[in-house]
């Protein structure tokens, strides 16, 4: 029945500013979500990549060795490419630290904000609800047996209504604190995105080394078959 | 009757240097295909990433159009990502390029060299066959009859010697040429690979297009939705 009141009868508690953070939460998660796929996409070609260039290395290397008239010209292409694996290995870390991290911030932390937004709008109907029932009997005609559904109404109410505004204030303060690890985390994200992106793409392997250094990303098992990235996806 | 001689029983001529040649020729096939298979996959990560990283630096830009709290950060990301789309779409050219004479040299030069090494085989297997008939008939008895038979099986030799010999002869002055123009081809390709893959991941825009403009690489219609080097795949 709570439902059909929403249908154009009965009003309705609005608090304008915490629904407009809430709507805009709801948005930057899906548009975080969206860069978190293109990453995780990001990653996965770029594996890829990583993967054929190492065959490509061993293949001209191969070559280099069995052809006198061409060994140079193998030989380089077998070094260039062996060298991109290393710096890709380095910057998969990278990439897949900044995954990692998102997907924490998306799916934990705004998700678990989200929930408590759940609760609160629920409490918020139910909270409407009661006070409908409420205003209704208040403008009734008045004997014994209404006054005793009115003094029920009228505790029902109050206790919905505490109910309610413990969780908008809930939700005010989880809104707050998820801003501002949002941004701390984004400003943190990004900047380290940015460096190893940067520093790769411009053949910076000292500088890509000292990205993840200050970041604390560890590379786990350098040179193993499987790389650990793809543990966490 | 042919294929049974060669189980086993009759005599095979050999011309040790030019089989040795047409199994090395066999063999630099196979690796060339194993290197043109790798190239091809790499263009196709390469483009995938290069699509990934258009979709992400969009991504980012709108982010940072709409994120006050963070528009530096996704500012930087977005222009570093749209850069990298830039110089990816150059690099592919020159990629392509290279898949593209590899191609040629294996499926066209080489494969048009292996065509006239089957005929030749062709024409070693009849002349064998006509030789030992030949010699065959020279050892029996000889009467009028065979006789006869001897006259036409000693042109019927011959006939299969002469192009057994064209062929041989055919085969030898392609496998030079093939040589030279392989050495040619792969020189060039080699050093357009090498220098545009490393000018790209050096973040050198300028040296990568110097390689494309020195390789007489054309992009066409750059920006098109569907870029032109996945029509030549």
């Amino acid at each position: 029945q709570l439902i059909s009141e929403r249908f154009g009868r009965g009003s309705r508690t609005v608090d304008l500013e915490l629904e407009t953070q809430i709507e805009l939460l709801r948005e930057t998660k899906r548009k975080y979500e969206c860069v978190l796929q293109l990453a995780r996409a990001l990653t996965n070609h770029f594996y890829s990549l990583v993967q054929t260039q190492h065959a490509l290395g061993d293949a001209f290397a191969d070559l280099s060795q069995k052809s006198p008239e061409l060994q140079e010209e193998f030989g380089y292409n077998a070094e260039t490419q062996k060298l991109l694996c290393k710096n890709g290995e380095t910057l998969l870390g990278a990439v897949n630290f900044f995954v990692s991290s998102i997907n924490t911030l998306v799916n934990k932390t705004m998700e678990d904000t989200l929930m408590t937004v759940k609760q609160y709008e629920t409490a918020r109907l139910e909270y409407d609800a009661y006070r409908t029932d409420l205003e209704e009997l208040s403008m009734g005609p008045r004997d014994a047996s209404t006054l005793c559904r009115l003094d029920a109404a009228q505790s029902q109410f109050q206790s919905h209504k505490d109910k309610y505004e413990k969780l908008r204030a809930d939700v005010a303060i989880k809104l707050k604190f998820l801003e501002e690890n949002k941004i701390k985390v984004m400003h943190k994200q990004l900047l380290l995105f940015h460096n190893a992106i940067s520093a790769y793409f411009a053949g910076n392997q000292q500088q890509l080394e000292q990205t993840l250094k200050q970041f604390n990303i560890k590379l786990k098992t350098p040179g193993a078959e499987k790389p650990s990235w793809l543990e966490e996806q």
